[in-house]
């Protein structure tokens, strides 16, 4: 669409392209918002559409997935996570009835890099500020939890990260305190303002995380289970999509590509290593995937050097490496006492080792344009 | 267990563990019963168990995959599939209430190996005779699969496989048929007496799907869908278990292990090749994985050359290797007009190289003992 | 060249390419003769062959590999290893007059497939017969090296490997015994008439190791050694190399590209496994790329299962399943005593294993269409 | 040994170690020296060289690899390229005698990090500025050298790069120019008086190129050919060691160690990305090996990310996550007109994107304490 096409506009040529039988996908920017057509059986006239008023172009995606495409929308998404503007910091009932994005509203362009902070709780991410989510790999306790949360908003993370479900390669290893864990995080987010973010394992079990996470995590394991990837994209949260181990980028975009042909456009993806013969870290972290999505996809793109790395001493350098690649964003395993953690202790942070990494993660970051909530002298 | 063991000591020693409040898994085998202990949160005393009757020894299991271990179970386990010795050939209803084997009949030894093979329509894989699966990748039409299955029928298969519900990498792609699909399999088993190899995608789904299929298939990309697995874990119907493309030997175990855990023992595991750097083929099937496995685990493990090799000309010589390096069954893409196919068609063979593939390892079985229902001059 | 071209329509064509700067190829086949062409800054115009007489037809080769490729040369070749027919069985000196076969001989057809197999000492690699090399990593001493031929030889082994220069990955472990070793190889060869396979490390060390050996072995860490390559694309003597161990089929064909381009047209690829995510072997065997090979290439190719798998009770089933893809022949590492070897004994067969592999694939040979030496009842 | 151990302290340890049969490899470092010690058969005692005056302590190294590991020398080493301080800018002969620095100087501290950086033209590698390394995949004519030399250059780098000796896949690509490229190689230092990096590629050919060059680089896919590794050992100057592209950590400081086992202390480490099965990049870029390089070695190591990624536009982004990860300089690709290089066009830089890259890295390299010798506002 045009930069000056207005709401009607939009909503005209999305009510055209359903008519034909159609799906419309409206995805505002800043500047403008692109519609994305899919469930055309056959080739569509773009000449069709191009006369509609508001349009700029219409044009066909060459790439197998379309609405991730930079070819569909050229600018940078934002993705607004937590409440909307003006509500109240929600529990349960009003975080899911956060609106999603599906309207375009040029009128009130979202704050983009150049643009300001939005005030919390609300957070932006894929803007000038560098998404950190930061916390244990799986809540234990409330205790765990609330010290977790406590020392990496401190340090400047403004969502937080924590288990309840565990996807686990052993039946006999702990699976997550549950609908528990759900609780305690939602108290977190009472108790600290910080977002959460949490993993969802299967379609039911989506019904039950929506209530309570402001951001819904596929983890690597089901960036393929497709029934997930469809049941989040009917979501009216934000979605963390993890990179799976040994998914080709193609793969990893086609994936995201799932989530927003049901309608929702707002995922985040996110680079988690993949599996080699190297045997010196746990997988292999990929930085190149950064600039690669950037370059095909107008998604933004997170690093999650915990699980990238294994292990602990690998933490603070490939995070320092993740924000001068250009990654929109951490996510990082921190426990207040790794030692005791019931899951991926020799991966996570010390508190005092994350304060030190969002020391060492500002000054690179300011170095390319971009910021972090850490306090720097 | 003693291979003298009665019924009445196996349930003894069953409702002992249960008191101590730990969970029982007896597994029969040929010679003798074999009863895992799962939910130990601490060590358990194995003398407190080796004093009952019946009981031969009580060990303590190093591996992390327990029930799968040929520690637990030294015997090949035999997967009976089909409905029960003396029911007829069910429909969904019946077939739905076929009784899975988790009562120990010591006096009602399954034909092993040496054994003689049941009468139609059941099937043991894992037996002497090889495990023949083979049809089209995704059901397309009532003709397609009737034909398909007429074909591979005619050329000594036994179990049709068929996918009504499909996962594709692209939302974009054909999905598969969803019911009308399985209503042609089931219609299939009653034309043909082939018994029915079909993918469930979910949980939810699974509900359905069990009630056509005679084998429930999980596909490697959610090999480590939890839920999925905990889900067939407590299905009645046996399990066709693919390796992950990415899945070490341990992971592949550990996966099968939470379908055992649930109380599920019929797991047919399937090598179906891994992603590697080598692109002369779609995957590298590791064919090595198969005396990897069977020194390991009890379980019999099939090999997919299809989606192992990605390529037409490729799947008949793996398939050779793939009998001569023991495997107990193959799983097939055949179509009967492979250009045609709305999926896989590049991989999928002609009925009459079916029947030639069939030929060639027939030949190749009798050298190592075992034998297929291919029609041999 | 047509089937009826002599030796004389042969030597005008190389004249002709010649004399136009380029460099002539040929290649004689069981039917017929193909003449490559190499050295062309640009192209050529095929028509200006194709009216010379003998000349069936001039094709551009569209691969990057060309004198490797079945496009120059549609026929398998047959690698004629040892003294050529109707010369003693040589020492040193002997065996390195050995002619090239770089003349085309149309009029004494080599033995093929359908044909007899040479009289000893020669041996035929790529025909009817598999060729089967055995015998310990590195020699030892006399007494091992005797010992293990004596050994492999009475199973059906036709040729024998040893290593004198060995490559090791630490700099402190055993690394042969040099030219002592070779001493040691050609005394085999007259105690036992086994046919020597021996590896050279270097362009300098090939001046040495082309005196003694039968057939020079590139492994798989020297794929790439392009110096190495070049020195035994001028050498006499046929060249067995060894897959690297990420190498794709492209580079593969490309390292045989090299020997011929010098040359020397008798390279006998060998597969060695891969090295991938996979932890349950050391390598993987990549048995779908002896396909791939045959469809590309007129080469013969060999597995070796040892390196392939890296332990010992993984060697037969994976040879087995070489003999049954359609592989020419196998190397196998057999030591006297596996527990006392200087290195790689962990995946050494013991002599019976050895024997005992023989027979099984001989029994899969047959089904095959091919034979050994072992004697079967 | 102790921090104020003098020479003759040091002389007087390695004459024991020799007397005893071993070797002994005295590494000087900033803050003391330390003596390694190879060749034994058996076990030494360590008490036996503990009481000789000025021995610090004397340790069993663990690892496989010894004069590369941290636990012989903990100190960074820092490798001193280009002539002897106080000598002129040497051509090929001087250049040849340049000493190695094999004997101890604990009286003459090498700069550190903290240190001086030494008058040009000698440059230390491992010190506080980044070693930065520029120019063509191959010398192609003077022009293209000394057009390259003097914009890489100008923008900051300090050592050149050229191939004249080029390993590529086809035998019929670009080989290189051979001596001629030494020739131009030689002018350009004489033109520009930037350190020059060039490739070796058998050990034959080394005794040329180390006439000219200033660091012997020995390539990826000779990392593991270990005549070469021998032959650059016995060699007086520094060698630049590529990782293979599938080798392992360990793998990779094994073939160091071959260099060191001969006597030359002076290697550089270089990560230039691995094989895996991702096809965004050409290699997969392995960040995570520097920090796991800089905790079990003290030898410096660099990122290639021009063939770690094969794509022009990634190698900003990764060269700043390289030396924000810790990578102690970069060799990069720069051509004056990569349209028409002979090779690698696709991944080299125009001029003023190597221009641009040195300002982003040099202001990522202050935040982490580090220099480049870009001038920067």
């Amino acid at each position: 669409m045009r930069p000056q096409a207005g709401v009607e506009d939009v909503q005209r040529v999305c009510a055209k392209i359903e008519a034909l039988g159609f799906r419309a996908h409206p995805m505002p920017g800043a500047q403008r918002t692109a519609i994305g057509v899919t469930g055309n059986p056959g080739p569509i006239e773009p000449a069709e559409f191009e006369s509609l008023p508001g349009v700029a172009e219409a044009i066909r995606v060459s790439k197998p997935y379309k609405l991730v495409s930079r070819e569909v929308k050229s600018e940078d998404s934002l993705i607004r996570v937590g409440p909307p503007q003006g509500s109240p910091n929600g529990g349960p009932g009003s975080a899911g009835a956060s609106p999603a994005p599906t309207i375009p509203r040029p009128d009130q362009p979202e704050s983009g890099r150049a643009g300001a902070t939005p005030a919390l709780p609300g957070f932006i991410v894929g803007g000038r500020e560098l998404a950190i989510i930061a916390g244990p790999c799986a809540i234990e306790s409330r205790e765990q939890a609330l010290e977790a949360a406590e020392r990496v908003k401190k340090a400047g993370a403004r969502l937080f990260r924590g288990g309840a479900f565990k996807p686990r390669t052993s039946p006999y290893s702990f699976q997550g305190l549950g609908k528990e864990g759900l609780e305690i995080l939602a108290e977190v987010r009472r108790a600290t303002g910080l977002l959460i973010v949490t993993e969802t394992i299967d379609p039911e079990n989506c019904d039950l995380v929506e209530e309570y996470a402001d951001v819904l995590q596929v983890g690597a394991r089901n960036m393929q289970n497709f029934s997930l990837l469809k049941r989040v994209g009917r979501s009216r949260k934000p979605v963390l999509l993890k990179r799976g181990m040994s998914a080709t980028l193609e793969e990893f975009l086609m994936a995201a590509e799932y989530v927003l042909a049901e309608g929702n456009y707002n995922v985040i993806l996110c680079e988690r290593g993949v599996r080699t013969f190297a045997d010196h870290t746990r997988n292999t972290l990929d930085l190149s995937v950064i600039p690669a999505v950037k370059r095909l996809s107008h998604l933004p793109i997170l690093v999650d050097p915990s699980h990238g790395t294994g292990k602990r001493d690998k933490v603070i350098p490939l995070s320092r490496a993740a924000v001068a690649v250009g990654a929109d964003g951490l996510i990082v395993e921190v426990h207040p006492h790794p030692d005791r953690a019931l899951s991926d202790g020799y991966q996570s942070l010390h508190p005092e080792q994350f304060e030190a990494l969002m020391g060492e993660i500002t000054a690179i970051a300011r170095v390319i344009g971009r910021t972090t909530a850490h306090a720097v002298a």
